[in-house]
């Protein structure tokens, strides 16, 4: 057996198995030699040798022991979490997963406003108490819907929303790109397109401008029956302020699969607001994960291979 | 004030008025003398003068006494309620409200479809818990979808499945008139169509055909992890092959709109199976359901003034 080339680090993905990942890999790279750590210790040794690694992180230290190591493929779309001077130090190249979440980040969101739109949850509270009892139900189409965030989460979202005959606005940071929506404002203009929302989606990465975007300066713009669907970071959303215009009935609902803090501690306000729908962050979960993981880090390991240096999805 | 020439019988449509439906007409046909019936007799006297009437039925003995009418509009899609010889018989022409109903009941299919994929029953009752802890989904691209009847109501179901990258089979009477879905069978190959199905919707009318189509054949069939979503008619499902079937686990799931018998009495088992989940036959409800039965009554009684004697969905 020859010394392995790829080294797949310890990993957990909603009940995903780094053995499921080496399965996806070695599919597309049969040739190749791809070793799972099983141990800490394992992961070390691997480490030292192999110059393909991938996985959640590296800290600046494992980076630093890993002399051999040219590409770090992160098996996460967001690299925030990464001291990524580290690797350029080490000459060590990283890539991240952004694109493997569009489909399945654009189902839970279609999925959320629709469980909405036609009063899921009633239908459930009913069913719970064995009651045949009418009620109504909104209608999608006609309605404005706001995408915060044209990436391609943003992107998926749009596509889909197509068909179902509603306006669309799009905000970014370079309105000026244009985009799929049918308008497209920039962050200043962020109020303007409130006002005219009927369902708002925050698909936007959490930085210094996005940070506390929807306060209540917001949930005041906002008509009082629009609905909102949080797929971004927590932190885009200022949650006192969410917590204040849902008990004061400002807005209709909201789904979140992301809060601020996160976890949500078990005796958080949010937790028993009937209008607020809440999962656990695995909006981000397929079963297809590591497939698309495993096709882009195939991608790279062929350039890699030909000697090229510049790969999909790089970000150092 | 002259004469009324449109009646509007006494309704009532999941929260929604004769009323609104009064406005609605109203708004489109300015000039016109419309009648709304407070009351039975209010109700028996309107029916003796006025040439065009709209409602849910009119039974054979209140056509009889209603000598001038030339056309009854029926606000439901379906018409297997109402004696239509007695209409013919009086010189009544008989419209139905078929189209109406195509964008809500899409969007109750597809929302519960999503819901699925997503597991949201499973976040609400980690939710009623506090409970935040991960769990895996499913992913929908990359699905088979399998539409039983591609009348308006299926046409708009396939239209806004096109963005989700699945692949779509159309069961209808007539494969022969081609439809909107990737293949088209008709009704002698549905089991070729079940045995590669992942999602099972039903928007089929209830006929001699259809009655009992979904049985126990039909459940062994299906991949043990198809989902079935019936927006037809409760009787399109054995009902006791349907309880069979999830206590068997032989399906991963089922969305129910309509029942038989319905509505579910209230110590049926469906009701308790977690797999199943039912909305008491609301899924046609939409807030615009008015405004677009009035616009099909407002384009016919255009057509009424001009003389004209063939009118949209018209049924006799």
């Amino acid at each position: 057996m020859s010394d392995p080339e790829i080294a797949i680090l310890r990993q957990k993905i909603h009940g995903l198995s780094a053995d499921d990942y080496a399965t996806a890999l070695r599919s597309r790279l049969p040739e190749t030699e791809i070793a799972v750590a099983q141990t800490p210790s394992e992961e070390r040794e691997l480490l030292e040798q192999v110059p393909i690694a991938t996985g959640f992180e590296l800290s600046p230290d494992e980076v630093e022991a890993a002399p051999n190591l040219d590409l770090f493929a992160c098996v996460y779309a967001g690299v925030g979490h990464l001291d990524l001077d580290a690797f350029e130090a080490n000459g060590t190249a990283v890539t991240n997963a952004s694109g493997v979440h569009g489909p399945n980040i654009a189902e839970y969101v279609i999925g959320s406003i629709l469980s909405h739109v036609r009063g899921f949850r009633q239908a459930w509270r009913q069913q719970d108490r064995n009651e045949w009892r009418s009620y109504p139900a909104r209608e999608f189409q006609g309605s404005t819907v706001t995408v915060v965030g044209l990436g391609s989460i943003g992107q998926a979202i749009v596509d889909r929303l197509d068909p179902f005959g509603v306006d669309t606005i799009g905000v970014r940071y370079t309105p000026e790109k244009g985009g799929p929506t049918d308008e497209v404002l920039g962050f200043d203009e962020i109020q303007d397109a409130l006002a005219r929302t009927d369902y708002l989606v925050l698909a936007c990465p959490l930085t210094d401008e996005t940070r506390g975007l929807i306060d209540s300066e917001a949930f005041l713009t906002l008509p009082s029956d629009a609905f909102m669907v949080n797929i971004a970071r927590g932190g885009v959303v200022d949650t006192d302020a969410l917590v204040a215009a849902m008990q004061a009935n400002r807005i209709s609902g909201a789904a979140l699969d992301v809060t601020d803090p996160e976890p949500l501690p078990n005796d958080h306000p949010l937790w028993d607001i009937d209008t607020v729908s809440i999962t656990p962050h695995n909006a981000g979960h397929t079963p297809n994960y590591y497939e698309r993981t495993a096709e882009i880090l195939a991608t790279n390991v062929e350039r890699y291979r030909q000697g090229e240096t510049e790969y999909e999805n790089q970000v150092v």
